[in-house]
């Protein structure tokens, strides 16, 4: 089971599970809910679900099992510390920008912002993004920063990274409910209820996403003890860097 | 930071949140839905988010912590085991119960049963959990269950159990917001948008439950490698039982 087949093969599946979530969520938004626009429009709202399941999800999934892949244990860690960065910069970016679609949908047709559960979810969860990439450039990037600030930051950085994966899953299935309830139940003939081909899709895709979640946290779980034991190389994040 | 004080201010933390959680899910239904009731009514919907919330969140968190409780790592497992499966069989009871509740409600008013995506999540974390129990007992409780099954269960029984507790929070703040969009947008001159003081109080129990999830995955972080260094004692699950 801990074989370096069943290791790889669910890189495999990770990357496989992501580009699958990226696909549902960009054909719900095309198929259903009429495509996409930067208008202030319910086409511009459509940009909001594809942005952060791509970014937040997928690429910040990516870019967090990296550092798992034994490749990346070698003596050289300055690329595969720059690649780390550079996804979640990439995510970040998305996922900024999939808050302004939202943001500005909201205040074209005078909707109150942030006050669904769902949204406080999200917004904390970006925040505590955007402090987490911020402090772990300026701990594990930049060069001047002292090894004391590395040390202390290493294991919260560790386990921060797993729990803003954990919290933006979670806000993505709380959204896709409440998008569902919101556009199935108010303007539209096909109630929720009855399960018409959008619910099931859309359900199919917070299922693929949680589908995505599991792998990656397994990834991530077989970790320290497992791959630091004397022979093995450690993850890089695990060395002093 | 990994002192015994900041280790047992966790539990303590842990312990009064799970409670506070419990008390604003009773407030919320008892003072803006009002109350309970088992007559297939509103009332006895009530019931559900109490019932999942005690069972599948507080009491299931409480279950997992109590193996990294320093105390439980002495040469006597079999109480601390009891209390485990105990304290989880509790959980499972109060679920299927809140299950039952939300059914019989839906039965009544003829309303399709697990159409939305936090039922879809909800049911398949009540059945991975179910599963989850029996298969513990099995290995873990059962004198006669022999030696390489509980090998194999015990890695997978641990990873299972953490990812059950994030997937019970997941379907909890999903169903917190969804419940909020039906009454609020549905029945009521109150608007969710208008953030009204059941908004506030129902928002703030989904953030609780998140706190209380964050404090449980942090205890239950602090684990194998760090106290099963030599001459400490390892966590009970870690140990052959």
């Amino acid at each position: 089971m801990r074989s370096p087949v069943y290791f790889y093969t669910s890189f495999l599946l990770c990357l496989v599970l992501g580009i699958i979530c990226v696909i549902f969520v960009c054909y719900w938004n095309t198929r259903w809910r009429g495509g996409f626009a930067w208008d202030g429009s319910g086409l511009q709202f459509n940009w909001h679900p594809v942005l952060m399941v791509t970014g937040m999800v997928v690429l910040y999934g990516y870019a967090i099992v990296l550092y798992r892949i034994p490749l990346a244990w070698g003596w050289n860690k300055q690329p595969w510390k720059l690649l780390h960065a550079g996804l979640l910069l990439l995510a970040l970016l998305l996922s900024v920008l999939g808050l302004c679609a939202v943001f500005n949908f909201h205040n074209t047709l005078s909707i109150a912002h942030l006050y669904s559960l769902h949204s406080w979810l999200g917004i904390s969860t970006a925040a505590l993004f955007t402090c987490q990439w911020v402090l772990g450039l300026v701990a594990f990037i930049f060069p001047c920063s002292p090894v004391f600030f590395r040390k202390l930051l290493k294991p919260i950085h560790i386990w921060m990274g797993s729990i803003i994966f954990i919290l933006s899953i979670a806000s993505c299935i709380s959204g896709i409910n409440e998008k569902l309830f919101l556009v199935l139940d108010r303007n539209s003939t096909q109630r929720y209820s009855a399960l018409p081909p959008e619910a099931v899709h859309a359900n199919s895709l917070g299922v693929l996403i949680v589908g995505f979640g599991l792998v990656v946290l397994n990834i991530l779980s077989r970790q320290t003890c497992e791959w630091s034991e004397p022979g093995h190389l450690e993850p890089l994040l695990h060395e002093e860097s």
